[in-house]
């Protein structure tokens, strides 16, 4: 943008148009449906008048959409959205496996991948007695509070979990595990047991147990999990069918 | 492109490189992973020094991501992507009741909302005795083709089917419906039953029936099916699961 105001020749414009339309897509959050000129300004910093004109582009192309004078994200970005998750084949072999495995313990499934120091999950299947979880398709949360985080670090290059380390382990709830000793011991023991647990470190009042789903070299893809609430599930039960899922859409997937 | 190129104003250029970006993002087709500068400017017509220029930029902001000297679309579009669903609710809770519904039948489950002329899949749940459908999720299909397609118009407003009708019905498979008057009469009878169904008109081998999500005032605004090969499913027999999941589904989003 800086750049763009100094210097309007077709690349540096360029890149700052590039910014400034990233900014605009990624300024929705979970919850909003329309949004309007002034708050997508507000949210992105840009002026007004470059908002109503860029909106104007995304919108030619499919990527936002008009509701009135509000914008909304358009239905060709969950088109595209769906092309990126290059675990597409993952994501479509895991679907029945998760299904069965919902249907078997009556509680919530996720699977995951790592980015950076965070989860993305891939997909995410209620279930019938779980709690409202924070989890989304699409979402993102901090891989160490979380027990697909923690299944998937346990089987990484040291280099990965070194990356998450390195970030500093914020604490999300009053159980986070917010040491790096700490965690690198429950890493070892996970790797060890192939299982590994979550226990309010997410959220309090939910835990969950994980496996992770492995290539042929042994590296976390990876990871599925089953999560409920504290009070109604035992996760030491549950922890044979993950873990039983897990190993056999790893073998699936080879 | 051709404004940007006789004028380098700041408004003129941004319209153009809105295009480009769009352009850069809606090259990726199913089964692609990632693409070479070579092949994204072969697809979008672009010069290959622009396609390189813009997928720097892209990538700065997570849009594309880089394999090697390839790209590949960026996970952060997935996410966005799945914000782009304005029905999020009725995805989440569409969910269970069409994991029930998979469980039930042994074949593929399906939830799509019509944009258009044609279905856009929101979800698919698939079955396991279900041979290999064309259908993913986030995939389109020509609405008069499909199960989904034919119980969404059959409750909509006349100028949503003349739309349709206007588009030609181009023929997908042999049995496609490519008359108006027929599509048509089968649209009253889909509306007396609640039910459509689909003969291998979008694929042969394979037979679909479908149920229409109804809002409030009557109008659909999205239809589930359940699909599988010709010669292992019986439709009729399947179609009081389908409608009864279809109205409670209804009845539970009101």
């Amino acid at each position: 943008m800086r750049t763009a105001e100094r210097n309007h020749d077709v690349s540096s414009g360029d890149a700052a148009t590039a910014a400034r339309l990233a900014a605009l897509l990624a300024a929705f959050r979970p919850g909003d449906d329309a949004l309007g000129v002034s708050e997508l300004a507000r949210r992105t910093g840009l002026p007004k008048t470059s908002v109503h004109r860029l909106s104007q582009h995304l919108t030619e192309h499919g990527l936002l959409e008009h509701d009135g004078t509000a914008l909304r994200l358009g239905l060709k970005l969950f088109e595209i959205g769906q092309l990126a998750v290059r675990q597409r084949g993952l994501v479509d072999t895991a679907r029945p496996l998760l299904a069965d495995l919902r249907e078997a313990t009556h509680n919530t499934v996720h699977l995951a991948v790592l980015e950076g120091v965070e989860v993305v999950y891939l997909d995410v299947l209620r279930g019938p007695d779980a709690p409202r979880l924070p989890s989304r398709i699409g979402g993102r949360f901090p891989a160490h509070a979380t027990g697909v985080g923690k299944a998937i670090l346990a089987f990484s290059p040291d280099g990965v979990v070194d990356e998450v380390l390195s970030g500093g382990l914020p604490r999300i709830s009053r159980r986070t595990i917010t040491s790096p000793a700490l965690l690198r011991r429950q890493l070892a023991k996970i790797r060890d047991e192939g299982t590994a647990y979550e226990r309010e470190e997410s959220s309090i009042g939910t835990v969950c147990v994980a496996s992770p789903i492995l290539d042929a070299a042994g590296h976390a893809v990876a990871a599925i999990s089953v999560a409920g609430s504290v009070n109604r599930i035992r996760t030491e039960r549950l922890a044979p069918a993950v873990r039983t899922t897990a190993l056999a859409l790893s073998r699936t997937l080879r």
